[in-house]
């Protein structure tokens, strides 16, 4: 059958791709399931052209045909995040603190589900991945199972009868180690991830991010493809 | 005290103010309350600019200090309505019709709202106001409580314990004629707002939401102070 300009390539799901290790395992699994489409959300983060060329290069791994670069200026306009804030400083990393760090953005997931949502709904996929971790994150409440929940219930009386959508968080109850182990049996491009919220051109090694993937590889018994400035 | 570069003016809520009648009266009852601060989207609708020139005028008479412009461009690029997408047409008005109308944005109610959460959180303010109506709406499914009631769920599970933030819909169980008489009672500069959903110079008086703003005027006993084409 020839190809019309209408004909527009399926997808049944979409995964939200921040580039980082958990978004590209995350993308293997939905890869693995069926046709997704990509998305990235752009929101003013210090990494955020670092991010976008991992972005770039896992969707040509995977030759995905729906991409969407979504910005969202917005968030860094709003502040309260040293993620998007440069008058606030990037702690060094402590992943056994209690309290919310300060890279928390405010309500961030929920911005980047509705972006997400939005899009399946238009394209009538299924469902929409994101590589939430629960119990080995650092403390944000937006990236709890429970969180995901409500959201969905939302989503259900929020779009159009039949649309349903759900959320789906294959990671979410994974520790780093798990989720690096799932990496290579899906043969998911590590390699062309990136995870440091501070640093573009090499990753610090310092920062919660750093820390996290760098002690899931330790575990793992697996080297990280990566290098580090320390 | 003299004032430091620090003091930041106070937001007891965030309203979300598209420009539109209803926004405008959400906002006059959101001024009676408290401190509001105003946040107002792009979302490359086709009057656009016609909406914001409403929501500055609408800050300028309230005097509000914290306000917000959010671009969220994607949600053109998503596609899927009518309001968005200049291939598909703008119907001519039927506020009878029981499906869901071709203006209708996918789940575009939760991208609004999760901006303004994000800026409430940010903020310390402990509402957001949202002029949604249900009963004489076009059918949306974002519009009704129902809906923000599951949001506010997800609210409570997705922010920083302790933030506690409302979804207000004062308007939700109102008809326009109801709108317009409150917006008459709080002296809500009706003359500022901008409802057509499909041409910026002058009213259309054909779409959807001219023809629901046209009939209210006429319940409510009232004169609506915009001029329209027909």
């Amino acid at each position: 059958m020839p190809k019309t300009e209408k004909e527009k390539p399926v997808a049944d799901s979409v995964v939200l791709v921040s580039g980082g290790l958990d978004s590209a395992v995350t993308a293997a699994i939905a890869a693995r399931l069926g046709h997704p489409a990509f998305l990235h959300v752009n929101y003013g983060q210090r990494t955020e052209a670092r991010e976008l060329a991992a972005f770039d290069a896992l969707t040509g791994r995977y030759k995905i045909k729906n991409r969407l670069i979504a910005d969202i200026a917005y968030l860094s306009d709003i502040g309260g995040s040293a993620l998007t804030d440069r008058k606030i400083d990037v702690p060094k990393g402590d992943v056994g603190r209690k309290d919310i760090p300060p890279t928390y953005v405010p309500f961030r997931n929920a911005n980047l589900l509705s972006i997400a949502i939005s899009w399946a709904e238009a394209l009538g996929a299924k469902a929409v991945f994101i590589g939430a971790v629960e119990e080995d994150s650092s403390g944000y409440p937006d990236c709890r199972r429970e969180f995901f929940d409500a959201f969905e219930k939302a989503v259900a009386l929020g779009t159009k009868p039949g649309a349903g959508i759900s959320i789906i968080t294959p990671l979410i109850h994974m520790r780093k180690s798990e989720i690096i182990k799932k990496g290579v049996e899906l043969a998911a491009p590590m390699e062309l991830t990136w995870s440091c919220y501070k640093d573009s051109d090499m990753a610090c090694g310092n920062c919660d991010s750093c820390l996290l993937r760098l002690r899931g590889f330790k575990e793992a018994g697996i080297t990280d493809p990566l290098e580090y400035k320390k």
